[in-house]
């Protein structure tokens, strides 16, 4: 048995440790990670997993502590990836929290991991969604997936989630607006924190409009994974759902239970209505274009490589010798060519 | 002489009608746009390629009309594109102001376009840096590029500029914060518009510290460009300079001198140090590798195609009979076996 076997059984058993080194594995790229996940991917399906995103500064840390306690004093277990939103320019990290569950010390059912972003292309959602196969294949009951929701990067990781709730902090029109670009169409749920602070009326009232304009519109429906490279459609329109506004105070745990109702109300509904199996289709859609395009990128830089990289390259377009798509055409026109002979030696 | 080939001729022989045309092949990556832009390259390198971005209601646009009047006042020629920061989801516009340059109608010599999202990898990005060819190619002296700074997606667009300028609105705590994330290292010139406005002068004073603490910081000098997908390295950091921090007050004009003053002086700056030169290697590199990636991704479409699209593989990882890297090994596996045949059999 291989050392990597060994370490998925020991995972499946319920070791802790294992959980992490197969994490750890996977966000570090080792050697043999995409075996160790191709094999936890039988063992999956069971989670619920919860996406949360929003804006710096409304309160999403304090409020998942306060899910995951209040689902373990229920008796579930709890796995959390937290998404470091470090600038791929510095790979530094700007969270600096990364121990803030010291109340949970020692409660290894609330497992908390945080990854941060590599600036490789697709890189951090692909290790988010194999992380999250990770503690589903584990075993625990409920994972949360928590992302700042600035970029296109954090829509892309919120979006394997099979639910996604997004946090609005009060007062704040200049959020609302930013939803606009593209937090909202993926949003099942709103969460308005601090709801005790002054605005917190306004941002729920706000919000109401918004996805009331929302379903208006022509476009309502196609919100979500559905309108994503999946290329694969929502079909129906029938089956959806307006949002629901909850507030929550999240240093107090006020609104925690009434949200994490709405969020078993919405897993019910996702079974119920055939949109989980269909999220599930599309999720597997686009990780594999996903991995399909990181791979050939890959393929791509091999064969740039071999010969002898893009100085040269570089050097003809400064001279005008040459322009960036000569350039590509150069490099890939043979690798098509190649691609297509095999593709017609085996179709005869 | 085919059309393309007249099309180019009347772009270079100064005709509006032709620019805007090449424009519009550029935008809709029409049949032979790749040949145009190839051959628009050898004529490109004269213009100062500006970009500004911001968060929405910074400013932006009145700000860029004031700067295009300005410099069409001193005599010279202005090509604006403004990336209009549609969502990927809808596909709708957020920028619903694309007449907004009245005050310019018959003055082609400001050549406005906007230019929107369509949700393809690295596409936004490509158009723009092709349309900005068009331009240069074209004569204009002075081209101005736009975009809403939220995202990687215009972090990407506005590093293909010589000199970025990054607009913050006085007042706003929370966006001094989020320009953390990737837009303060891409910043050559800020500018706090709307400068008559309460709180400008906290705001001048706290991205004066950000502006200092970025240069005490071990990562100093390996903003912009360098760190970016080309892999280049930036070099030696010596002829590192702190972003100068303008106020305007774009309604009325006033700094508007100023600005574009700042600007020449970071043109002249980019030219005396072999900075200009350093980045226009980055960015070709950079061009090459968003090629690379996107015609190898096509390439990747068309295998997947001719094997039936993806839908059978789905159902396959649905059922846990494979999962996604399986699939993807199983695609790319011969793939990669072809080019390497095929590079075996060249370097022979």
């Amino acid at each position: 048995m291989s050392g990597d076997e060994s370490l998925i059984d020991e995972l499946l058993a319920g070791e802790h440790r294992a959980l992490a080194r197969v994490i750890t594995k996977i966000e570090n790229r080792s050697p043999g990670y995409r075996d160790l996940v191709s094999r936890l991917h039988e063992h999956t399906g069971r989670a619920q997993v919860v996406g949360i995103t929003g804006s710096p500064g409304a309160g999403k840390s304090t409020l998942v502590d306060k899910m995951a306690a209040t689902y373990r004093e229920r008796g579930e277990t709890v796995g959390v990836i937290a998404i470091d939103p470090s600038s791929p320019y510095t790979g530094g990290a700007v969270l600096g929290d990364r121990i803030r569950m010291a109340s949970n010390v020692g409660d290894m059912d609330v497992f908390f991991r945080s990854m941060s972003a590599r600036g490789s292309l697709g890189g951090l959602s692909t290790s988010t969604t194999d992380a999250v196969k990770a503690l589903d294949a584990f075993g625990k009951d409920r994972i949360i997936v928590e992302t700042v929701g600035a970029g296109q990067n954090e829509v892309d990781i919120v979006r394997m989630a099979d639910t996604v709730a997004v946090l609005v902090p009060p007062g704040s029109g200049d959020d609302v607006q930013m939803l606009k670009a593209g937090i909202l169409e993926i949003a099942d749920v709103f969460v308005v924190n601090k709801a005790d602070l002054d605005g917190a009326d306004r941002t729920v009232k706000e919000l109401r409009e918004m996805v009331h304009m929302r379903d208006a519109s022509p476009m309502a429906g196609h919100h979500g994974a559905g309108a994503g490279p999946s290329g694969i459609d929502d079909g129906d329109d029938e089956d959806e759902r307006q949002p629901p506004i909850v507030e929550t105070v999240a240093k107090t745990g006020e609104g925690v239970d009434e949200l994490l109702s709405v969020l078993a109300d919405h897993a019910e509904w996702l079974e119920a209505t055939g949109e989980r199996d269909a999220r599930a289709r599309r999720r597997y859609a686009d990780e594999i274009r996903t991995l399909l395009r990181a791979d050939s990128a890959a393929l791509v830089e091999e064969e740039l490589e071999a010969r002898g990289g893009l100085e040269g390259y570089v050097d003809g377009v400064v001279a005008k010798e040459t322009d960036p798509y000569s350039v590509a055409d150069e490099i890939l026109a043979p690798v098509a060519e190649a691609v297509r002979e095999r593709r017609d030696r085996r179709q005869d």
